[in-house]
């Protein structure tokens, strides 16, 4: 008799949870569209390269590797560098699900639903601020009350860089940054890293998020301390994008410790959060380098929402 | 500089072409819905031995084989016989697509979108007429004058059994029927098949399909050839169905070579036409052990549509 429960990390979805899947859906696209994007729908599997280690591969009958969709960005980039290069800006968007071999302590599969936007062909400030209030619109459509955290991917590894960090240290120092352990933070500060301006920032990643009227005064304090360009830069990226956001209908905070997954990003990065929820339901971020393995740079910035986690959420 | 282009076999679907096979979903699932039908959302991975050797198979973290999905029906079995064991009737529809490995002359790999309805729980020709009528209305509602070839998968075997073919030659036979290759069948027969009822009965195979008028002196004639009771009670199915599916909406035919791929049908098979187009644009049939396979041995019958074909057909 052959196994009759799905993949511990993938689920049925049957009758009133199916209806509530498709109108959620419904309801995201409907907004995307509103605002200007057109959906495209890649196909399941990518040559193998397309994704990083966390996609599954398996071979073909031609003896080639080819891998699951692990990810929609990976795949609107290589579509907006190719079918659709030189068409510029892109508002595209998309919806299915996505699957991922994890790390063994949280099983050793998942699959999720997602739903996102990429502006394609757009750098900026401007740019930024448009995916964050489609973000925020988004989750408001669905009756959700969204909290956005703010952050950008380069600053720490600026801060880690002009500290001198061995990749030893930037790891230990990621990790306590991640799960904001300011204790494990400063001892490892004390004890490894030069006293100075770049030792005092990498303190202030571990601070607890600033909602937005609190953000531009934790912005100052950290461009004062910033130790190189790159700092300034990634720092000046989040107070331009928080600038054109004006109002977005979520809460917006700043979290300068924000440090997102995915490898491709270079500049904003955001979870999203619904209110009451602890674990992100989506999030995104700039990523103008991504579209250049494709043979077309170009700037670009989206976000994907986890519809697993908002279905039940929502109104 | 990574690949650019989708897997050959798989394909980008952008603006006009995402949003037309939106539009034929919308369609399909309305019709679906309206006839009792209700969604389910499988995942897009299962254990590996949920589906044959047609697909892609991946390891996970954990050293177990998983395989991406390469048939919904299979999929719609292992539900029914688990999170739905025990009601009956089941009217359950999907959509997605599905993945497979094919053979090297083809292309080393296909994805098609597809959307499809399973009857479970329901044997005899009511049951196989309400999917033909559904299917036929399915077509009608995308605008598509469609067209059933019906056949009966036992029919064959029954008669390859009663003429004691060899599997070599029941191997042989079984592709001269699938081209309708009359001489090469006849040759096959003359040399390697005593004469008698049987040889008579495979002759007739490679026949053209006869349409609904003159189906049922088609299946008299074959009833009086049967060389043994499973090959009557194969006939039988196709004119129980035949009588059961009065106005379908669709031009209805008959074609005893019918022989459909998939090894779990058990009943009636078939395929749809789109007028003016010669590949089958969907196909489906009976399986009455498919669920057993799950612990849950129940009837159940369903067909799927080829988005893919259909919806460059569509109104």
């Amino acid at each position: 008799m052959q196994p009759a429960t799905p993949l511990p990390g993938t689920q049925d979805l049957l009758f009133e949870g199916a209806r509530r899947l498709r109108r959620c859906e419904a309801i995201l696209c409907e907004r995307f569209e509103r605002a200007g994007y057109a959906e495209v729908i890649p196909p399941a599997i990518e040559a193998a390269d397309v994704f990083g280690p966390e996609a599954f591969r398996a071979l073909d009958r031609s003896g080639k590797l080819i891998a699951l969709r692990a990810d929609f960005t990976a795949q609107v980039a290589r579509i907006a560098a190719t079918r659709l290069a030189g068409v510029s800006p892109l508002r595209l968007y998309y919806r299915g699900s996505i699957v991922r071999r994890v790390a063994p302590d949280s099983g050793p599969v998942y699959e999720r639903l997602q739903a996102g936007c990429e502006l394609v062909g757009q750098g900026g400030p401007e740019a930024d601020a448009e995916l964050l209030a489609l973000a925020a619109s988004a989750l408001h459509a669905l009756g959700i009350k969204g909290r956005i955290s703010l952050g950008s991917t380069g600053y720490f590894s600026a801060l880690a860089a002009a500290a001198g960090a061995s990749p030893r240290l930037a790891d230990a120092l990621n990790a306590a940054v991640d799960r904001k352990d300011l204790p494990t933070l400063r001892g490892l500060c004390e004890r490894e890293v030069a006293p100075g301006k770049a030792r005092e920032a990498i303190l202030m990643l571990a601070q607890p998020p600033r909602p937005q009227t609190e953000a531009r005064e934790l912005l100052a304090r950290a461009e004062a301390l910033a130790p190189s360009d790159d700092a300034l830069h990634a720092l000046r990226g989040i107070s331009a994008a928080l600038a054109a956001a004006r109002s977005l209908g979520a809460e917006l905070e700043v979290d300068l410790g924000e440090v997102r997954g995915l490898g491709y990003y270079t500049g904003i990065v955001f979870n999203l959060y619904a209110m009451g929820s602890p674990r992100p339901v989506g999030g995104g971020g700039r990523y103008d380098t991504l579209l250049g393995r494709f043979g077309d740079p170009r700037p670009a910035v989206g976000f994907s929402l986890d519809l697993d986690a908002l279905v039940p959420l929502a109104c």
